[in-house]
């Protein structure tokens, strides 16, 4: 019999936490494992220095096991990449890019390997590519997503569909904030959870204050996909926001579009708290969460509501 | 205590077969009503006569109850209205357009009555107008759309969080085509759910037997939501699509797109079948439907699912 993901991962709970940039550094990655979960460093916003620091500090922060998120296309990709390797890292999700060179690699050093996925054909070829899991991510999800714009309701059953055969774990990312959007992910055959912007709005994200305050302050109609021209990213309305979306409307090239986000767009937002003129990555479900908490207490809450949740389901008259 | 959906339906399953434009004719619609579902007949492609011949040939076909949506913002709407009042049809699901003046009409008609919402904001307007309960319709759904885009996932616990210490009964609508999606809408919190695409692709669907075929062909990303600047609307992959996706990148207005869609494109691609130059309404779970069923055998399969995903949900080990 398969190993559970928790088994597989060496985690209590199936719930991990998306490696955000700029948000999801070892404080927040070894808090997150701490309380059960699986915390993930987010190599998207490091240079490889940065990134051996975090991995280093979380692993004195905790004993429990701390992944990497590795996005392929990033300019740090291949010196993060060497890194993981040098640190022996045996859990990496990679993300935004293809996986097959980067998937063997890893493996050949000892790790667990998930990639990130918005459609069931590219869940194939990473099965192909030899992943043991990918993690389906919907149109809800917060920051960068894929062109199909399929929502986690209906990308989790295609993503499980298309690997029936294969042995391979299938997380649900996307949507996921409460015990009851678990509970749904895991009734739609997903192993367990990637959850974000819900862990960005914690104590333990590095994140500036003012990007904390947005998403505590997000309604339910706050965020949107833009730059579809481009790589696709949800982000929180402010100032920037509304030039792009005004150029997209009057049929701004990709080019254009390149060239208005430049460079540093999300640093300056997330990290250095512009939230008019920076990028603010954020999840449909940021209008759900109105308080910063402790990163331990949301997963608490997180498996709370799921139980509860799976036992109310489980009395639904429609079952007698 | 309150009574359940079916309770309030007079139904044996909270599985509601949406009201489609071109698909749900009185066939379908009591078909669905006998499977022990709500069969709703959708009058948003029907003059009244039409209508009131529908309404009486599903009387005949079923003695359970049958339901009509009406879309408030169709030409013949005012006309369909006195329709339904004429015939003490006790269940309406009201769309597109404001519940405000037709809610109280309905009421004191003495049907129970439902409006589909795209935001928590209208759901609580619905409140307000007296509505007995909303259809909370997400992103990925088929047909016409709000601009919210806000997907099932996140929409639902949103809806039921507005609603909360209001009497209203929530349906969960988009996204919905198999059990286990069916046991994830539960686990948000819905009464019910509201089912469209799977319903079109049955025996008794009146769209065109092409229409039919295309929707058993599309695949994972065979749908994309378009028109975003007038009514944004889910349609299937053709060349008409194609034609209005391409002025759409190129900052097309409003007007432009309005008369490149003209009058009856949808008649001519669900009802007269030109998949090539009709309006294909589809949601993304056109993708997972790959058979033409009887309609009593899609309810039959939905209960199944959800009751197998529900116990296997029970006894996953997160929670022991």
């Amino acid at each position: 019999m398969k190993a559970s993901l928790t088994e597989a991962l060496g985690i209590e709970h199936p719930i991990i936490q998306g490696g955000m940039v700029w948000s999801a550094g070892a404080k927040l990655a070894a808090a997150v494992s701490e309380a059960g979960g699986l915390g993930l460093i987010g190599a998207g916003s490091m240079d490889s220095e940065l990134l051996r620091d975090q991995i280093r500090k979380a692993r004195r922060l905790t004993s429990k096991p701390v992944g990497v998120n590795l996005p392929l296309l990033y300019r740090h990709a291949e010196d993060n990449l060497k890194v993981i390797l040098d640190e022996k890292v045996n859990i990496v999700f990679t993300s935004a890019g293809s996986p097959k060179k980067t998937t063997p690699v890893l493996k050949k050093g000892g790790a667990t390997v998930f990639h990130v996925v918005a459609t069931p054909t590219l869940a194939l070829k990473c099965a192909s590519a030899g992943v043991d899991g990918v993690v389906a991510e919907g149109f809800e999800a917060g920051g960068h997503n894929g062109h199909a714009e399929l929502t986690t309701m209906v990308l989790l059953p295609q993503v499980k569909h298309a690997l029936k055969n294969l042995d391979l774990f299938v997380v649900a990312a996307g949507g996921i904030a409460s015990g009851a959007q678990m509970a749904a992910a895991m009734a739609l055959g997903a192993d367990g959870v990637q959850v974000g912007t819900r862990f960005a709005a914690t104590v333990e994200s590095s994140g500036h204050p003012a990007y904390k305050k947005a998403l505590l302050e997000a309604g339910p109609t706050s965020t949107h996909l833009v730059i579809k021209k481009g790589i696709p990213v949800r982000l929180l309305e402010n100032d920037f926001r509304r030039r792009i979306e005004e150029a997209e409307a009057n049929g701004a090239t990709r080019e254009l579009l390149v060239e208005m986000l430049g460079a540093g767009r999300e640093r300056l937002g997330m990290f250095e708290g512009d939230v008019h003129n920076g990028e603010l990555e954020a999840g449909q479900v940021a209008g759900m969460i109105n308080e910063l908490r402790p990163a331990a207490e949301v997963v608490e809450e997180l498996i709370k509501g799921f139980a509860k949740v799976v036992s109310e389901i489980s009395s639904t008259k429609t079952l007698k």
